[in-house]
């Protein structure tokens, strides 16, 4: 099978090496169904060249215990460093990864506003990248990728950002503009698609090979992994599901267009709905009004019930077409903020299980999985792993294997 | 690679054949990536269980006017008969191919109730099965593999129908049940999947690897093909675009829950509004009823255009919301009936259009294909095809390739 071959054995056993962590030779030719001599030349070439290693086999493995000669392959930590970044609003928060996947070091920046010119916030995660460098010792030199994950519509392939909620333009090509301003490849990719690799690679979806990630920030986002690969869309910027409509004609989205789910569930939908309670403090923070409402509700104001209620069922709605368009064995609900408690809701979760289309089986897992910024940058340090492994790989060339 | 290198030869290499209709082992080598000398083992394994058959290439082919020798392959016809049926409503549409996918014999029949007992469709099936066969000049026990296309609620890999318009009885395994009466190995799948079917094989998909069929009939149906392949989902019954939910607490659906897109555009919907139109006629039948509300809209009457105006309105969310999330290059609306040009109006398509994620990319394209009885059976038989050639290739066993 020539080329192709070489390619996908290439991949496919750095990627079970990967995610063995340790795995003898012959473990690999069973797994793969490649061919022990075939798995023997290209661990020998991913050797040569540095990628992976040879390692004693752990003490309790019974082969070894009998005496017999054999050792492990891992992938070698030294091989590449990556870095991952994410921007939540004002927060930057960044990881620094080796090849094998342990993290060197991380950091947190807060950020002078929530909007930046793409040259603006190049340079911000250059100032950024080098102070994470010098975290874990290293300089930005060190490093063969980054990856990084923001809010909005993005074309991964391209690196394009058609719009996000954290760049002053539209349209902007910013993997061009980092990666120029760094000196290093960078991949660009919509956060929540970056929680589903991370949730691939790190979490709940290790064992999963279909499944959805639903992201609550100050919007609603989605990542959708078919056949253990994110699914993008001929567009490349698909699995939109905070612009899904839920009413016909319905409530003004940021977006422009009306009856989004956004526009039902997000922060700015319920504050918009809050202004009109009576006692509304107009001259309070977002954070502090949307915490009044949702203790007000608790309480059991009924103005704030009736906004809050609504957020969750509208929520329960969207995740019920998701389910009956995917089909998914498991749903992944992530988030960082306690404040999105209403939405993770038994009830809301429970109305969702009753508007999907009932069949003689269980419907789908949903679990919750609450982050922290620095999971999101482990993500898109994973991402960064993916795309600098495809790159390493690609450099060995077509010698024979 | 072993067995599984083996397995994926011969099912790629008989793939590429049927697709190309006549080629050369040269060129299968050069599209697959598969060497030539496992080519020409896999071919001759292929060729001495006579599925596929040599053929002297077209005159007009280049090398054969240059005088070398070489042959074609081809898939031969004579190898396996496939049968392919689809029940909508009161009729049964039924078409047998050969292995090459050329048509023998078609049949319709007019059924005497819209709804069977599970044992009594079988019946019904069985009889008419014999029909075709004697149309072709065979009998039932030359076919080696039924398709069968049925609304509603199946797991396709179980065979196991968990609910349909079609049947008497939910949670029936109705593969099981048509696969003993006919003596056949039966494969029974949601209808529109096999619209899908239809089109990926013989129709619009055929260079498109993501994409999505819509369907029209009395309900609303969707096949979603990515990377090449149906998309089923976790429980086997994925992609039920239909109750996608439009409005929370909405209008009261057939399906129990409130809300769903059929609820609105399928035609049990339009003649419930229908009928508390001034001078509605409900003696007249649900088509004459249907009919005379289309024409009223036409005519400038203003409910009966309210009607149908929101019909096709509601029609356009719910694609926007399947483009939101899937990103299509494609979504081909088929149907067969001219009732439902409200909703493939360009209006619709235009309002669909606006409702989606907007970026520096042109939409996905939006073709309609309007498809009779024996298109969708064809489907079904091409489903067959699909199966009888795993069936076939699984009888070749592990012999050395």
């Amino acid at each position: 099978m020539a080329v192709l071959q070489r390619e996908y054995g290439r991949r496919r056993l750095l990627q079970d090496i990967r995610r063995a962590g340790r795995i003898p030779r012959i473990a690999l030719a069973d797994q793969t169904g490649i061919s022990r001599a075939t798995v023997t030349t290209i661990t020998a070439e991913l050797l040569q060249h540095g990628l992976i290693e040879e390692i004693a086999p752990s003490s309790d493995d019974p082969d070894a215990r009998r005496g017999r000669p054999r050792v492990d392959l891992k992938i070698r930590g030294a091989a590449h460093l990556v870095a991952g970044g994410k921007i939540s609003n004002r927060t930057l928060s960044l990881v620094l990864m080796d090849f094998e996947g342990a993290q060197l070091a991380e950091l947190e920046v807060q950020l002078a506003s929530p909007r930046f010119a793409p040259e603006a916030m190049a340079e911000v995660l250059a100032g950024a990248i080098d102070a994470l460098a010098a975290e874990a010792g290293v300089t930005r030199g060190d490093i063969s990728g980054v990856g990084f994950g923001i809010a909005g519509i993005v074309d991964a392939t391209s690196g394009m950002v058609y719009w996000s909620p954290s760049l002053a333009e539209r349209n902007v090509e910013f993997g061009t503009i980092l990666s120029a301003r760094l000196g290093l490849p960078a991949f660009i990719d919509n956060d929540a698609n970056l929680v589903a690799v991370a949730e691939k690679t790190f979490g709940l979806g290790q064992d999963h090979s279909d499944f959805i990630v639903v992201t609550i920030e100050s919007g609603v986002g989605m990542g959708l992994v078919i056949n253990g690969e994110l699914y993008r869309g001929t567009r490349g910027c698909g699995a939109e599901f905070g612009h899904t409509k839920v009413h016909l004609d319905g409530a003004l989205c940021r977006c422009g267009q009306r009856g989004c789910l956004e526009a039902y569930v997000a922060d700015y939908a319920l504050l918009r709905e809050a202004a009109t309670m009576p006692g509304a403090d107009a001259s309070a923070s977002a954070a502090a009004r949307i915490e009044a409402l949702l203790a007000a509700a608790r309480d059991g104001d009924q103005m704030a019930r009736r906004i809050v209620e609504r957020a969750g069922r509208i929520f329960a709605l969207g995740l019920a077409n998701l389910v009956n368009i995917f089909d998914p064995g498991l749903i992944i609900l992530a988030g960082e903020q306690m404040q999105f408690d209403h939405l993770y809701a038994e009830a809301v979760i429970a109305e969702m299980r009753q508007s999907i289309v009932q069949v003689d089986k269980p419907p789908p897992e949903v679990v919750i999985h609450k982050w922290g910024n620095l999971m999101w940058a482990r993500g898109a340090a994973a991402y960064a792993l993916d795309k600098v492994s495809d790159l390493a790989l690609g450099g060995l060339g077509e010698n024979a294997a």
